[in-house]
């Protein structure tokens, strides 16, 4: 047990973290409270020069050219990115990790370095990895993990990590530590989880990449929620060796690691700079795949010439608000207008594939948050409604108005755990005979190309209310490759009215249902997910790349 | 519940067996139960035509290539081993399904085809897989698995299954429906397991090729104990959809298929015909991984110039037999000879992997085993020793000369198993940073090429003695590619005298020293591992070229 009170360690790391911010570029003209969108303020703040707004307002793979030019230094672009992500913190409480004075050295040596050849920004690991638990406060990483190495031989420069819920296993943000990330859209909504402190620092520039891991949408719910672009890659297509999770030694649903962006470029040069070396000879997980050009020319989907994509309008269990399905009918006529087939997608068996994702994670889960949270005696956070920090202080508060956001699963035996296994595995061999079987509604020749599918039933939602994860979670399941990307389109209360109650699915459909009201999901923005096979990554950002194309020349004309 | 008893369901299905058999081709010359080495008898039958015998003992990638020509018909082919198959299993006792029938006029059909691009003959799956179990009598494959679908695809004839243990997960092959199957050199010693009756089958050239399965040993340990050849690819290099196996659903430590032959350009034809085929679209588990010709020609190896081999002389755990010994010193010698460097390998924590491996098979076992036999009512087969059979009679005989097979586990949790999954994970990662540490030890800038590791403590041992598979396990706990390959050694007493007693690193190593009577293992076929890094399946054929052709030389001068 520790010595001290769960609360005073968890007091003394923000004390910390607030230390680690130089005092400088501490705001005194933060917007009020009541100012819910902040996505405009940190170029407002005074505090950003008019060359640190240009760098970080600069496209990912623009910068990296300009780095590699010496248009501006390492140390120019680790100091703009650094300094806007302070501002994120004061706007949204983003970050955990700041260790600033160690990225500009980083930065410094090199500049010194002649013969550069790639660079990259990427706020990632070292340091403590707390992940929201009070008992891992003062654990330090006694060394990088692989892809931090990996990165680091690339040319990034850490310069601070971002906040993740307790557990990283929900798709909010909040934990007893750092509190609440908000979405710089609207703060009285959820940045999204598990990566949302990473979500929200994107959105507002203070990064160009960053990387979050997923198990069942932590990359691309925060994505989604935020605007951005994030790739969940399939298992072991990016080293996870020396990073830390939850239910570690769960071996069959694996999480993965992948970017989070505000350009598709970038999650395009991630993956290639990583395949490029060889992770597979330092992560006996790692799979052995080259980047492949030809995958990512779309050799096997027809060079991208006329590709079939198949829409998953809801997945029978709860129905998207009606902005998703506005995103899905413009990404749709977009498609149409680039000459591309557009079909539907009916859902083969998600809510059963739910099921066994839940049996999984279920499987030893109270046990393992029992472990890891009792050396500190803090409780373990069953609500990430605005209750969230009553409950802490009183952990059999029950607030009726504040969904639970951990239903808890008796463990279960090993045995047990097979038989859900096993039903997945099955599960997963259906659908792909149904993928393949979807050649006869083409008239491509080949089975669909990709799915487009809802990254969640809603845009960002209020704090708290945030309650599943199926339409990122069903790709998990299948591990097939999924890439959130943002439409350029926000709510609109006059495009996006309250239609009259449908047909529900489940409680999960009328509470979805209910809670959504035009005004308040105002100005939120709206993603869609590319889905496409196992180990597809190369094709699907090529097809990402397509579907991009075609929602940006629908804007533009 | 079974209206009949286990015994009678177990003698029908054998009575079955005995019918498929065509009476033309049962033998009344057979040898006496004295005689222990039937290598020969096949050719001495008298039932084989001269060119029955010499389609049987010609090379596999020559004969594809005769049938490819046509100077040998499908029919011609398929009748030659089908005969050689039938007497095979007069002597050791090694198939369960026979449907030659059903594979003439497959065969036939084929002939039939103008454009065939590629045959191979695969006695595979379809019909019953009882795996043992006479619970799973009468139970009809609905559909072909992938693999089984893709190399009938590639022109392959299924003509006989072969002879398994009850639940697969033992080193030796006994079962109540069909009984023992013997090793041909030496009919008081066992075959091996699970794929005993397929390593005794191609010994006995009553096929070309085959299939195993390989979650601890099940390909190697026949492959090994019959002096053929016998690859275990990496998980999901060959495609498991379909396939039955025992502790379905166990996620982490993975089951996979792979060839045995008595041609290594057999092997290589098998992996390269099957990833042809692109398996990762028809099996979800299947790796996207087509046939690397680079990586064949050891493009990541110095070309195979100057390769450096590190030989496990032993695991400290069980010291191998002297010829085993022999074996890896003739090995040495020859490699040394063709030009390549060979070190010492000192075994990193391998009794804590075998530990981590005991504990994931182990954590659901008891019950699986009771859930599959419970229907039937047979009892579970503790014992291979030769009392099994009157085990099978009085399931609480304790028989004190025969080693117990199946030191049960108590079932565990989820969570119990999660940690040693974890402890597994992390041990794999400590082993291949130890072995990219090993280029320190070598003088050829890379770390080793490959680990030259014993197959089995001893060659084929007395039926009921094999207790054990470390050296194989090791590679599959790891993930290792790894192939057996004869070093056209076998058993000498003159050369392989028995030591004087060694410092004992365990009971059981003690247990194996005992066991070891020159006269009795006296012509027992030696082979040796060749095992690369995961996913190296074609780098480990070309390694496993080099040493096949270095033990050739050898041999011939």
């Amino acid at each position: 047990m520790a010595s001290k009170h769960w609360k005073e360690l968890a007091a003394e790391k923000r004390a910390r973290l607030a230390a680690s911010i130089p005092k400088e570029w501490i705001l005194t003209n933060l917007p009020s409270k009541e100012t819910l969108n902040v996505i405009d303020f940190p170029e407002k703040s005074g505090l950003l020069s008019e060359k640190e707004i240009e760098i970080t307002n600069t496209e990912v793979m623009v910068l990296l050219e300009k780095l590699a030019k010496g248009v501006w230094s390492s140390v120019d672009v680790t100091t703009a990115f650094a300094k806007r992500a302070i501002i994120a913190h004061q706007l949204v409480n983003c970050l955990t990790e700041v260790f600033i004075e160690r990225a500009l050295k980083r930065a410094a040596e090199l500049d010194d370095i002649s013969k550069l050849q790639e660079r990259s920004l990427v706020p990632c690991m070292g340091l403590e990895s707390t992940m929201g638990y009070v008992s891992w406060i003062n654990q330090y990483a006694a060394k990088n993990s692989v892809l931090a190495d990996i990165l680091e031989s690339c040319g990034a420069v850490f310069y601070v990590k971002t906040n993740v819920p307790q557990t990283l296993m929900w798709v909010e943000t909040f934990n007893h530590i750092f509190g609440r990330t908000s979405n710089p859209y609207n703060r009285s909504h959820t940045s999204g989880g598990s990566s949302g402190g990473e979500g929200a620092l994107i959105a507002l520039k203070g990064s160009p990449l960053g990387l979050g891991s997923d198990i069942g949408g932590s990359i691309r719910v925060p994505a989604a929620f935020n605007g951005i672009y994030g790739l969940r890659p399939s298992y072991g297509r990016l080293p996870y060796a020396g990073c830390v999770n939850s239910l570690e030694g769960q071996d069959s649903l694996l999480s993965v690691m992948g970017p989070l962006s505000n350009s598709l470029g970038a999650v395009k040069h991630l993956i290639q700079s990583v395949a490029s070396k060889r992770p597979w000879l330092k992560d006996p997980l790692a799979v052995m795949k080259p980047w492949d050009e030809d995958q990512y020319r779309l050799v096997d989907h027809g060079e991208g010439k006329r590709l079939c994509f198949a829409i998953l309008w809801h997945d029978e269990f709860i129905v998207p608000h009606p902005p998703i399905v506005r995103a899905l009918e413009e990404t749709k006529k977009a498609l149409l207008a680039a000459g591309h087939q557009v079909i539907d997608w009916k859902p083969l068996k998600h809510v059963e594939i739910y099921l066994t994702i839940m049996g999984i994670w279920g499987a030893g889960a109270q046990e393992d948050y029992r472990v890891t949270t009792s050396p500190s005696g803090e409780p373990i956070v069953h609500t990430m409604g605005l209750t969230a920090e009553l409950t802490a202080d009183n952990p059999d508060l029950i607030v009726t108005d504040a969904p639970v956001v951990r239903p808890f699963y008796d463990d279960i035996s090993a045995y047990e755990l097979f038989q859900i296994q096993k039903q997945r595995r099955d599960l997963r061999e259906e659908y792909l005979d149904y993928w393949n079987s979807s050649v006869a509604l083409t008239d491509t020749g080949r089975p669909i190309d990709a799915i487009i599918s809802p990254c969640a039933p809603s845009t960002a939602p209020p704090h708290g209310m945030n309650k599943t994860a199926g339409y990122t979670m069903i790709w998990n399941g299948l591990n097939y490759t999924a890439l959130v990307l943002p439409t350029g389109l926000f709510v609109d209360p006059a495009l996006d009215p309250k239609k009259p109650p449908h047909t529900f699915f489940t409680d999960f459909d009328k509470d979805n249902y209910n809670m959504y009201d035009p005004e308040g999901f105002k100005g939120t923005p709206i993603c869609v997910q590319v889905v496409g096979r196992t180990q597809e990554e190369e094709a699907v950002i090529g097809m990402g790349e397509i579907v991009d194309a075609a929602l940006k020349a629908r804007t533009s004309h």
